[in-house]
């Protein structure tokens, strides 16, 4: 017996030291820039909590805590870089006083729509720029999540003339808002609990929100006719930002299956975005028939393309990584929308004149 | 001693029974409909095969066998219903003569996109529509990867009033055959490597594949110069087939790892095939530039919605189910057109204007 008992001793360390079952529970927790329940956007962190326990039976748990428990929405990329949260989820474009660059990887004005810039990151030198900016950050950067094409916002006025832009006071932020200003407009930050009055009252002319499926949460349909269609957020990507080293320190199956969540969570948010914002739309349309959707003027969209061009010039003249990005960024988009034109445009064009007859 | 090893034979005991250290690997076969080479398509059950052995640690392994090893493209889900393989990876509307509502989850002439398919599948009815169809197969069924629009086909000849289909030699399977059957077209079958001649030497007129990045392999840009633009396959939808019993004596998290990963490989295969068309197109049109895009004409058009509505109310007229589908889905895509028109649609018209001066 002392001999079986100490074979059975051998055995069971070796178990309890390599086995799953007797494995420690691991432990993440996850900062996000929008409050927990501010769905479509807080969505994939809460898919890829979910998933990863069920895929570990319980021992891979990651805690997911929003800005409205942080209060800290535009600290995320800095807590994940530090190590105090393994994991965070944000948008790119927020770091874009840390590195101009960082706005490749949520979108541009006048750029690519979500299928390009997919194809892009995974097919073209997308991922590959990806890595090279956010390696200085000691953080590793995964696509997640796209809102498709947002809306260029709700205006009290239509727009007719370059000229009505003029002293328009208008809440844009990012990179849009500097587009805007250049056109003349005012552009102001208004904090998101008082954009709703600040429309009503005509503090502000017109303010840019993200489609049908947030902007009915505002209740803006209520108090601004004219919904205009986009042209300065084609495709924005939302972004899981990783621990380096906590994700080097993960057991392998357990990156692939963080992995592999990430990118099932990414896929889905662009779905439930687009079906909330259909919902939406008819809900907003029906309680107020009277907003008219309206898509700029060409001239207007001309002055939006001229500015947003000398913007991206004045980055590419101080910044030769931004230069070189927006060279390969340009030359992959006029080969995608070739084909978007030919697949997709094409179709939508021909079912639309076969139904008007047109 | 004897206590202490009277304990750890009961606690190597437990941990050997439930451990999936000491666990049984699980071992699945998947059948596809097409070689297992000929990517996009199989891609997905690539993917799937790998992700799963990754996340499992080796634990949970799927073989992949293509069309070439089963020698029974179309028996696939035949071979998954009776549990001679577990999984299957193919096209929902092969199975048209089992029951017409598989086309459902494929796709149908004239109508939704990816995104708004998507949308329908999880936010509206049709996951629910496809439980239901898939029930009596004693299959579960997963959507496994979308082509987007495919294109028209390669005609030999342009086609400018509705009278140039009549008499037309073309290769057009499936539903878009009895399409261009009732327009007139003379639908012929031919194996896929006799295409290729048989275009070449006129036996037929035009053929319908899939899209530049599969088109290419096949050379039809070689002797064909007119590629029309889509209206019979929107948005083909790839499916996972899994028998039931298999799937129900998987353990939980093995069901999550597999049908998370089926998630990743489809949302996958779209932008794959995307990507590989983008290339595919600019190499065609560098090597033939005479290669003309064409649209139909819209009284061509107007006769194909025709034909396509007719065919539908034939099949909507014997079966309840299908009246059914088709009333929602009809529903439901009438609403997401007009998000897809307001967001993407008007996003690429206003970018073309912009650029085109018009």
């Amino acid at each position: 017996m002392k001999k079986i008992s100490k074979l059975l001793l051998l055995g069971a360390s070796a178990i309890l030291l390599t086995s799953p079952l007797s494995a420690k529970t691991i432990r993440w927790r996850m900062a996000l820039s929008w409050p927990s329940n501010l769905t479509p956007l807080s969505s994939p962190p809460m898919i890829v909590a979910k998933l990863v326990k069920k895929m570990s039976n319980g021992k891979f748990i990651i805690r997911v805590e929003g800005a409205e428990k942080t209060k800290a929405a535009l600290g995320v990329l800095d807590m994940v870089k530090s190590g105090s949260y393994q994991i965070g989820h944000s948008g790119s474009y927020y770091w874009i006083g840390k590195d101009p660059n960082t706005v490749w990887f949520t979108t541009v004005p006048w750029g690519m729509t979500t299928s390009e810039q997919y194809a892009w990151f995974y097919y073209g030198n997308g991922m590959k720029y990806m890595k090279k900016v956010y390696d200085k950050f000691g953080v590793y950067n995964f696509p997640g999540g796209n809102t498709g094409v947002q809306m260029g916002g709700w205006f009290r006025k239509e727009i007719k003339t370059v000229k009505d832009l003029k002293g328009l006071k208008m809440r844009i932020p990012g990179f849009a808002g500097k587009v805007m200003a250049k056109l003349g407009v005012n552009v102001t930050n208004i904090p998101g609990g008082e954009l709703y009055t600040s429309l009503d009252r005509g503090t502000i002319d017109a303010l840019e929100w993200v489609g049908p499926a947030m902007d009915i949460k505002m209740g803006f349909y209520k108090v601004a006719p004219y919904y205009y269609t986009g042209w300065h957020e084609p495709a924005s990507e939302m972004q899981f930002l990783v621990n380096k080293k906590a994700f080097n320190k993960l057991p392998k199956k357990y990156q692939a299956m963080l992995t592999t969540a990430m990118k099932a969570a990414a896929a889905d948010m662009y779905i439930e975005n687009f079906a909330k914002s259909v919902t939406a739309w008819q809900k907003m349309k029906k309680e107020y028939p009277g907003i008219k959707v309206k898509t700029f003027p060409v001239p207007v969209l001309k002055a939006m393309k001229k500015a947003t061009n000398e913007i991206m010039q004045n980055y590419a003249d101080k910044n030769a990584l931004f230069k070189e990005i927006w060279t390969d960024y340009k030359s992959y988009m006029k080969k995608a929308r070739t084909w978007t034109m030919m697949s997709e445009y094409y179709y939508l064009k021909a079912s639309q004149e076969v139904e008007t007859g047109e």
